[in-house]
């Protein structure tokens, strides 16, 4: 650890003990320096270092020292936001070349389950995005992307086979601040398999996504079906920690096509 | 919100700031009392109080309250560290009954994969048990569980259809600290069909996980498979704040009764 990085926030100690942690300074099974030593090492107060401990317990990195000296878990870094919104950003931030093949951009009318999802009438119109999502050139997952049309008429002249829509919707100004995904399992339909190159009826794991601006309103409402034998999903949690992913009871219905009703997952 | 709840730590903030958002105290979209307020509230200093914002951040019930007023985004509960190791923990949190029908406890040997996931040699003895779980008296997962022999030999004299296996191995003084789940997807094999009631080939949402005691011993190292329509996994994330939910890239193989390489998932 570089020792006097000068007077920090909270954010700060947490992105340099982080990056300690990616870099292997600290291993995993490794005894993080005590707070007291986090404060010199940083001349930090108590407060920003606790909140900072705070910030890596809460991502899973390092253990709860309550008594004890906390040790770190965990070396997978936990991810940022652009990577949740953005397969582009996550693929750069993995050390992978995304890539995608659009098969369809267009201006369509809400069916009620979009409706409900974008928070708009039913028919009124939306914009439309289907894309197949390549892994360093290999199928990976099957984008469905429907937008509320204030935000996606910024979509309707942009090629989405130049890259990262979430760029452009960012680059055009809008507002993109939080997400709530559903996470479940669905089999490959004719179109996932003829996409995918796999079988139908092979297993997907399926991520149903709201986006929103800062003041609630949806901009996008999504469905992505991953192979999960090329990308699947890692967590740790602590006891000690509430763990911000929580398994909902469903209804026992299975519609595939089908999006949970509003509230359900958000 | 009740006003002066005497000087608390920041745990006891977060738990009364995340009861109220819980019973609509505090509704979603509704700002949250500023920090001036909330010290005076809790007559806390600002260290506790922003640790405890912290936290809520963490698990996706409130925004970003950087330079404006901290809101209410979410009022699903994050989980508990019991509700995520124990089924049982979480269909009481859920308000469901929760049920199961023990299909095998046995003393095996650990194959490969079993003996990579609890770190033990090759063929050493360890305790398996295999479970239909029920919410209501519906079918809802098959959880197949392995323990280390030092940890699993409380249970070779329990009744797994008693109840909790995770209350068993408290009881008998076993510390799980922390654990690391992968999700992805399969399909139903024949045995998962059976005992799910649906036909083989169906969805199933799988869930590893691996437990640890504090010093990072491995305790149990298991694989449930849940009906996506009966539970499914939910969470937010929130710009500014990274997201504990990792997508992690795989190699593209297919093994369904397979255990990713130690080191994939923790």
């Amino acid at each position: 650890m570089t020792p006097d990085r000068g007077r920090l926030g909270y954010t700060a100690i947490a992105a340099a003990l982080r990056r300690d942690i990616a870099d292997g300074v600290f291993d995993t099974g490794d005894a993080l320096p005590t707070e007291a030593e986090l404060c010199e090492a940083f001349s930090a107060s108590r407060g920003p270092v606790r909140q900072a401990m705070a910030v890596l317990r809460a991502e899973g990195l390092v253990s709860s020292g309550r008594g004890r000296r906390t040790v770190v878990i965990n070396q997978v870094p936990a991810q940022s936001f652009d990577g949740v919104i953005s397969f582009s950003e996550w693929c750069r931030a993995s050390g992978v070349e995304p890539g995608q093949r659009t098969r369809l951009l267009a201006k369509i009318w809400a069916d009620p389950a979009v409706a409900a999802g974008l928070d708009v009438p039913v028919l009124s119109p939306i914009v439309f995005i289907k894309r197949l999502r390549l892994m360093d050139g290999v199928p990976t997952l099957v984008e469905r992307l429907r937008y509320r049309m204030e935000f996606g008429r910024h979509l309707l002249d942009f090629d989405p086979d130049s890259g990262s829509i979430y760029q452009r919707l960012m680059d055009q100004g809008v507002d993109i601040h939080w997400a709530s995904r559903t996470i479940d399992a669905v089999v490959a339909d004719a179109e996932d398999a003829e996409l995918l190159g796999v079988a139908e009826g092979s297993p997907l794991l399926r991520v149903r996504r709201r986006a929103f601006t800062r003041e609630g309103v949806p901009v996008e409402f999504s469905d992505d079906r991953y192979l999960p034998n090329r990308a699947s999903f890692a967590l740790n949690s602590l006891r000690g920690d509430r763990c911000p992913l929580t398994l909902i009871p469903g209804d026992g219905n299975i519609a595939p096509g089908d999006f949970p009703a509003p509230g359900a997952a958000n």
